[in-house]
């Protein structure tokens, strides 16, 4: 076994959790904090709540907005300009994964100049960041956990993956709460990222025992209560889909991720599609991909899936894949890339497929997919 | 459910991870650190294995020796004396939890100054610790892993529980190469620590669904790979120990303990017995005292020792506890308190019991016991 390395923010968990917010920002020293928020959070009332919260610890703030969705390189750049002009100290954020992200942007060009590309892979950013306290709005997109940041470079219309320790946040305050205030297509999308998260970092080629028992634990979870949470909406189901995703972060973190993110990644750059609409389109094709170089590994996943076992490990893993092809189906998502993108760009797929090559994800599949192989598996569900 | 807390160190793991301590002391800005060990580990070689490291990394080091099984605070002052005098920036251990506790004693004392036992219970501790980074030695202790520190009072013959979140070093390295060179007894004792440590997070009155995944895939662990680590010393099974280990010590750092630690700490604060020593004769026992307290988190554990479901929880449970006195059984282990309490001290066992009603692990049991019902347990186990 290779040497593993298993590092997670300190995690605040809880209803209400939303309320240490404070006391957490002071642990980490902020006189002036730095908040990064959308207009859809604006509008929830939760920017207003932290913004409460913060002022009654006595803690100044300066407010960044400039968020949209698969957030781009010069909003970064932006965002880390305003930071540096006001003196900020602590870099909080409150949302989903694009919040998140571009508050790690900001972080890195604060602390270590330049411009973001100049960070993409992994291992690249030299100098401490400032203390940074994430709050989820999602249970998905693992941010808010993990050493990864997603941002898109405007002009070669790519999302690149910037990959370090250190992008880590301090704590992390994950409140059950905000989830209900999210629309039914978020929880899914949200849930089934965590769920591609979690199954492609079990099968990764650096998976270790610490990261493969919260990707067991998160499929598990996700199969049985995103159908509860889709129909009740109870609160009970929504802090299991966070603890799901917690544990999903945990594990794709440092376990990394695999051919169907680095395929996501490719195809969010191009067309800004929303991250999680991709996920049940190309997670089960990836999978039958995947299957013949690590089907032990597969048969496992399988198991989990089922709940039981089929006596070969072959017909488990497929029967395992089968059964999310139905899990995705009996939600109302999109089944087909042909949904998603529009007719007249198929002929960028080649392109789309070469670029996904180099994306950091691909090198952690079970085995790394060439440009022709990518092909194959988004004509299969074109 | 309430708002719960989890935090861990960084943790690099694996065969052959002790050769990044050199690394990892210069990620922490060692110039100078402050080394702790015993002399066990200097006879195994490991000290000296350690210096090379850190001499290859151009990191100089002074050495503090001054420990002994069951660190006292005279111990943790002097150390604290020398940290200071030499003027070391990063407090690095290599050994068994009473090289790691008196590691987080210095730190303590160093930055914080006073005495030792000033800092006695739960989160009185305020100004930040020098950064540590702790090698174990054993699987089992958690001390590299967890927010304790226990050290000994002289005076009162107490063993003082010290538990603060900044006690959680900022690395922990886990060699498992290094496990080989123990002798049987204390991978029985160690195993045994953390089996403990794991059944009495899960059932801890602040266990969350953090900690609870953890703690039942400990228990599943050492049931199934102690027995094959003590007949073959394979590294494989003494792998999967450690595994073992670092997930007991994730949950009882963060769920704490209960009333066995309770009752183990005050008898080793009056008889200096090795921890480990103590566990297979009381857990059963307490666990017998828990059962009504919380019989369906009981059945769990039931469940996961005996891979089975007897039906009703209370049996299940209760089959569970004598499968533990079973497995307890086939390891050359005392399974009486007199075997390792001298007769004529059995009348001291009131006072204990008084002791441990004040322990912080007690609080967290499902029912505090009084000293009373702590008095009926060592005389049952008597």
């Amino acid at each position: 076994m290779h040497i593993s390395k298993f590092a997670i923010p300190e995690i605040i968990f809880g209803r209400g959790s939303l309320n240490h917010a404070g006391q957490c920002a002071r642990s980490l020293g902020a006189k002036k904090a730095f908040v990064v928020s959308d207009s859809g959070i604006e509008e929830a009332g939760w920017l207003q709540c932290l913004q409460n919260i913060l002022e009654r610890e006595g803690i100044r703030w300066v407010y960044y907005p400039g968020v949209t969705s698969n957030p781009r390189d010069f909003q970064v750049e932006q965002g880390a300009e305003l930071y540096v002009k006001n003196g900020a100290d602590v870099i909080i954020a409150i949302g989903g994964g694009s919040v998140l992200d571009t508050a790690k942007g900001v972080a890195i060009l604060a602390s270590n100049g330049g411009k973001i590309a100049d960070y993409e892979g992994a291992n690249r950013v030299a100098r401490p960041l400032p203390p940074m306290l994430l709050i989820t709005t999602t249970a998905g997109n693992g941010s808010d956990i993990s050493q990864f940041c997603i941002i898109t470079d405007q002009k070669r219309h790519v999302k690149m993956s910037i990959i370090t320790r250190t992008l880590v946040p301090n704590i992390s305050i994950i409140d059950p709460l905000i989830l209900r205030t999210k629309p039914e297509s978020l929880i899914i999308h949200s849930a089934i990222d965590a769920l591609a998260h979690a199954i492609e970092a079990y099968v990764s080629r650096i998976a270790s025992p610490l990261t493969e028992m919260h990707s067991l634990k998160a499929v598990d979870i996700i199969l049985d209560q995103l159908p509860v949470a889709v129909v009740t909406r109870s609160i009970e189901s929504l802090e299991q889909l966070s603890i799901a995703s917690i544990s999903a972060s945990m594990a794709f973190s440092n376990a990394s991720l695999g051919a169907e993110h680095a395929l996501a990644h490719s195809l969010g750059g191009q067309f800004d599609m929303q991250h999680g609409v991709v996920h049940p389109i190309l997670l089960p094709s990836v999978m039958r991909f995947n299957l013949p170089f690590n089907t032990h590994k597969m048969a496992e996943l399988g198991r989990v899936i089922l709940k039981r076992d089929l006596g070969s490990d072959e017909d488990t893993a497929r029967a395992g894949i089968e059964r999310l092809d139905t899990f995705f189906a009996s939600f109302n998502v999109p089944l087909r890339l042909r949904e998603i993108v529009p007719e007249q760009q198929h002929s960028t797929l080649v392109a789309i497929c070469q670029m996904a090559v180099q994306d950091a994800c691909n090198l952690t599949n079970p085995k790394p997919a060439t440009w022709e192989e990518f092909l194959q598996i988004v004509e299969e569900v074109w």
